[in-house]
């Protein structure tokens, strides 16, 4: 009875709605700058924390030869508001992610199979540039453009994780040629000439 | 006497080498992630705390026919540590920054005098673009590509603030062509054609 | 059809309700510590990250012959979650503003136009005094009480940022005088004798 | 005429419900990872930032002799969002807290009454060790496992503060014996026999 | 020999100079924007987080008839980087602390002994006041003006934490009244009379 | 030449030394709260970021029968204040990483061999456990005692990121048995029986 009691007590004193463990993504409540709204503590079972999507090789039949999939609040809540997310990355032969930062976060990257170069540019214009092996572990950090590119013979595969739950992925070709910015405005914030601003507006379905 | 026991006895309690009103840079200490160290408080004065390098218009004699200059933790050692500093923006006629971001900085800029074009692409590929008068107030948010350009028929200034003590300035073109970084690998990583590529580094001092 | 195909991948995988580029401020949603709930993202326009409504000067017509506006997550949503918004100050011949701290940011102020003197007082009671042209940038640091006097012989104009993107404006006469704190306690608690304190009560609307 | 005119002007630009002096927790609303949401302006009150329910001894009559309970988001709802909370802690003679973390938040405490022997351990596995008596501070760092032990031969008293408003306290011995994690994991994860655990799990109501 | 085996192999992978557990104030080294640099690992011991100056009561023979002192990094060098810290608070009758803030923390305060007017002002201009009784919980939110008047007939006691290491103390009138900041630049950003202002520069030690 | 010039103005207002791109551990220098001082930017290299110690599988030669080996500041510079640092885990047939914690850091783990159980207890005690295959992802909040254990019959691999460049490894049992904690302390403040301390000192290497 005595043991009954002190349970008791101390599930009053220190309720779980209090507490923050964690705070589980509520993808259907209200989000803020630091993430989701958390789930009713009653609410949460261990799937929030396990995210078994990235098990297979996602499709790589695509200009790039390469995709990324992450496990990030969407797809694994568990996560939201801790910082932290995962991501798999999966190259076919010549296989290459494209020059892309993440606004908001840093990236830690290890290869699990196959030979990739990792490559990033600081804001002083420098080169950081690796051939890495399997094991190898390569941080890119926050907000600095990078890439890497399957240089081995067969398919490759790693694994990073980024310094928050809801991270951006933002690839610079796109952003400049795959939506309606002016090739004027282009041209005249970039170096580019207007016949390849007009080229890879037609590849990556931009217009202007 | 009285007095002067109270005034010893709270300068006693709370010495300012405790109390962290400000940590005005030291340039010489050791800098941590999240700044300098601070200069002893016996060595601070005001003129740590204002800048007045940015009373002329900079020299816009250049390929952008604009320039910038930060008010930052090098210029001015009081915003160490404060997480804001502040930056003078001049354009020529014609006159535009190229497409860059900070990348661990939110920009707010206002318009002083002239007529700009702001604009900014999020990592969902959108573009905000919009006309600015003087007095209009602008947010780039962090680590997003943006520039400005001078659309009236003379020279142009604003004022911005950024979100960081010491925040970097992450030109694309630059980062991309003033380099060693090798023309294959920025083909593979961006849709740009070989001949692009080769004379923009050609322009810009990069080689490879 | 395969950058169809691409395209759709890419959305699928990052959508833009995950990814936080950044968190309009929904003015009418919950708002937490750090800020206000995010707008969906298809209801977020460039209109969120401008503010048209500093173009004029202010009305100076008051008691200090000065006024402070803010573009804050109020009036610039688009700052929500980004930790910095803008103020313009306009100030008479002879205006200034009273002393005052911001309780949570840090502030920098650039002269746009004449001559003021800014000034801030430290914990350790050192005053930090500066007559500032135009051009000059300072920096008030965090909950430091601070002003700025107009002595030239025309209006002056100024710009600053605050590293808040909702920072409070903490008057301290209008806190110890405009309401209904009593007298006694005023008094017991600073050194200022009844009469002052009456007739101070008494010009800014307090009681007690 | 011209003060109501000032008064109207300053609430209008800064109107309180932007400005975050301090974001008092609405209980009923979503919480989000930072906190809860705030309460409408006008619906705060004093007793938001007062709590009055730690002014009597708590019941020591159980099996630790020991009591200890917060003053926290839960109950102090002004601390919402601020990173402080407090905790009373009452131990009868031989009354001791169990061995236990705070995942979130470091605890600092004051003895008030008695003698008490305050401990940590950190995670290069030293033991940090103290007999502690009235007016003596002690830190306890972020996380580390701690306790505190009255060694007098009355009751003691002592009150703490957490750097988390909302902070978990976190049994080792709760976590793991009362509740259905299998014995035999406990067994491989730990070094203890599977006849221990079972006792225990016996004594504070686990299964498994 | 095993155990001895991974001993070394857990100390050799997680040296205790690279975890930060803890980050105790080397008082003598470089202090950076978020604290002091930390002692050397085999340096700490366990009276780094331990302060026993604060067992008797404070020399209240003074203006305030009050007296505070710190548990912060300098005292407790234990703290430093953690984000927290004590005070001690004594009150003589009729005593009270002065008007004041702390430019960058929230303090929680709980009476031990005595009866203690609590109250703050909002930038709203709204004052929270309370009486307060033994064993009461109070929260002072960050950078707002605060101060307790002891109304009971005997001496009182309290405690209190701050959200940070290092936190400043700052007095209003020792800063207005205590240095040599020129009375019309006081009378101009305050309502106050240059009477009022001489007077209390008189009393204060302050000049100009 | 104009070129020459750009490139010269464009490294003068913003040089290296001022822009935080990133803060290259610099292992000699002092350790702050949030990290190492930052190399100079002249003496960083591509070897900064990558660490190639991890590429074979560690020695599970222990009691355990795995092991975790980091790559954090110490191993991989670059992550210095950048909040995030990787691990690789082995496990031999039947291994399992003991009950532990991360007073600091959450991490996240991703199953690239074998089949693991992961499981994690709350600070409500509830236990979260997920039985996980190759790809499988898992997130461990902050603080929490976690583990995982090799349920195949072969070999298991698995590599985690955590939330901190320089994250503590927290074992419970190093914690309470390889040190000198006296036997009626661990009694009076877990629930064990002094037969179970002393046998587990014995074997851990603990005294007292």
């Amino acid at each position: 009875m005595m043991f009954l009691q002190i349970l008791f007590t101390l599930s009053f004193l220190f309720s779980s709605s209090n507490a923050l463990d964690f705070c589980v993504a509520d993808l259907n409540a209200p989000q803020g700058p630091v993430g989701y709204s958390c789930k009713k503590a009653e609410a949460v079972t261990v799937e929030d924390f396990v995210f078994s999507g990235l098990r297979a090789a996602g499709n790589t039949s695509n200009l790039k030869k390469s995709v990324l999939r992450p496990a990030a609040s969407n797809q694994l809540p568990g996560v939201n508001g801790l910082g932290i997310s995962a991501v798999r990355l999966d190259f076919a032969v010549g296989g290459r992610t494209a020059m892309h930062t993440h606004p908001e976060a840093t990236e830690v990257v290890v290869v699990i199979q196959g030979t990739l170069v990792g490559g990033f540019i600081s804001s002083a214009n420098k080169v950081y540039l690796k051939s890495l092996k399997e094991g190898d572990v390569m941080v890119f950090p926050q907000g600095l453009m990078h890439f890497q590119i399957n240089i081995g013979e067969s398919q490759a595969l790693a694994f990073g994780c980024l310094s928050s739950a809801s991270p951006s992925v933002y690839f610079m070709d796109y952003a400049w040629f795959a939506n309606d910015l002016p090739t004027h405005i282009l041209q005249e914030t970039t170096f580019l000439d207007p016949d390849q601003i007009k080229k890879l507006k037609g590849v990556l379905g931009g217009t202007g």
